[in-house]
């Protein structure tokens, strides 16, 4: 059975990735995005084990004592990790899975996952992105100023990254993750090709 | 100016290589197929410089002793090499360029050019490059067991390579080519974003 490829998608807020995991995901339903946990309570509607694993903190932190997080995060008083366990039975099966988490948590799969496909997403430009945070209305401008800040150290970091995808537009966007995926399907070391070894 | 991509397309006899780039390049005019030099005759209607360049053996030893071709062999008693200069040339104008040559020139190539896309051409299974081999009944058979036990010899080096596609249809193959090239473009190192820099 051929490993599954773990594929990270990491970007700045405002950059559109949660909409293009999304759209992947409907138009490759082969493709899933893993779930992750948190401390945070849940909010009305979200259900347990598809939104997020809602784990109490002394649960959280029994499971980063017993290794069991491909990463893990603090943001602001909550804690954000990716279980290690569904993931890790998802690509045995042979299946595809998408983990959307920040650029030091995708470096952290790396060193675990030495062929995890490590792909981030950004708008045409810094402009861009300022435009995309004001428009959303939602954040204050000293809000948006951190925001741009934490872009500019992620953009910096994401040359570690195997690829770079201008989200200019979702189709266009998402086109080219399909790509990157099917490109990646095509590495000598994930074929098998019948009368030849494997290579 | 951002360079082009150099892309080597190689595969054995019998695996479709030349009827793929033929049609990659009708479906993306923008990627051109380099032309290579030989010291065989020009057949009836080929044309010089766009065929081949045609070289009398003199020309083409001393182009060797300039340094002047990417890689060069000698098949039978004719010599074939890809000459730099055009190449360079259309590299740097951003052209992306693509060499269908062997496997032992595509890896000469790497050695040159480090950011060289190396693509391997294969059928679905060896039984099936037999198949096909027979069935274009040109080639005798011992002939067809000679190119099979250099097919062997190709797919063995084939692990030095960036992708392996798979030649099950014309279509696949060429949809899967050019979602390869597009993949590479989104490469970090082949980035540029307005307002960050280039990392």
């Amino acid at each position: 059975m051929q490993q599954g490829l773990l594929i990270v998608i990491s970007g700045p807020s405002g950059s559109g990735k949660g909409t293009l995991c999304g759209h992947l995901v409907e138009r490759r339903p082969d493709i899933k995005i893993s779930v992750s946990a948190t401390t945070r309570a849940p909010r009305p509607g979200e259900i347990n084990g598809v939104n997020y694993y809602f784990l109490s903190r002394e649960e959280f932190k029994k499971l980063v004592d017993a290794d069991g997080f491909l990463e893990w995060a603090a943001i602001y008083s909550y804690m954000y990790g990716t279980p290690v366990g569904p993931v890790r039975e998802m690509l045995d099966s042979g299946q595809d899975v998408i983990l959307e988490i920040d650029v030091q948590g995708g470096l952290q799969i790396r060193e675990r996952f030495p062929g995890a496909i490590l792909i981030f997403i950004t708008t045409p430009s810094r402009e861009e992105l300022e435009r995309r945070l004001k428009g959303r209305g939602t954040d204050d401008p000293r809000e948006i100023d951190v925001r741009l800040k934490w872009a500019d150290t992620e953009l910096m970091q994401a040359g570690g990254y195997d690829y770079v995808v201008i989200n200019d537009s979702v189709d266009n966007a998402v086109r080219k993750l399909e790509c990157i995926i099917e490109a990646e399907k095509s590495r000598p070391r994930r074929m098998i090709i019948p009368g030849w070894l494997n290579h």
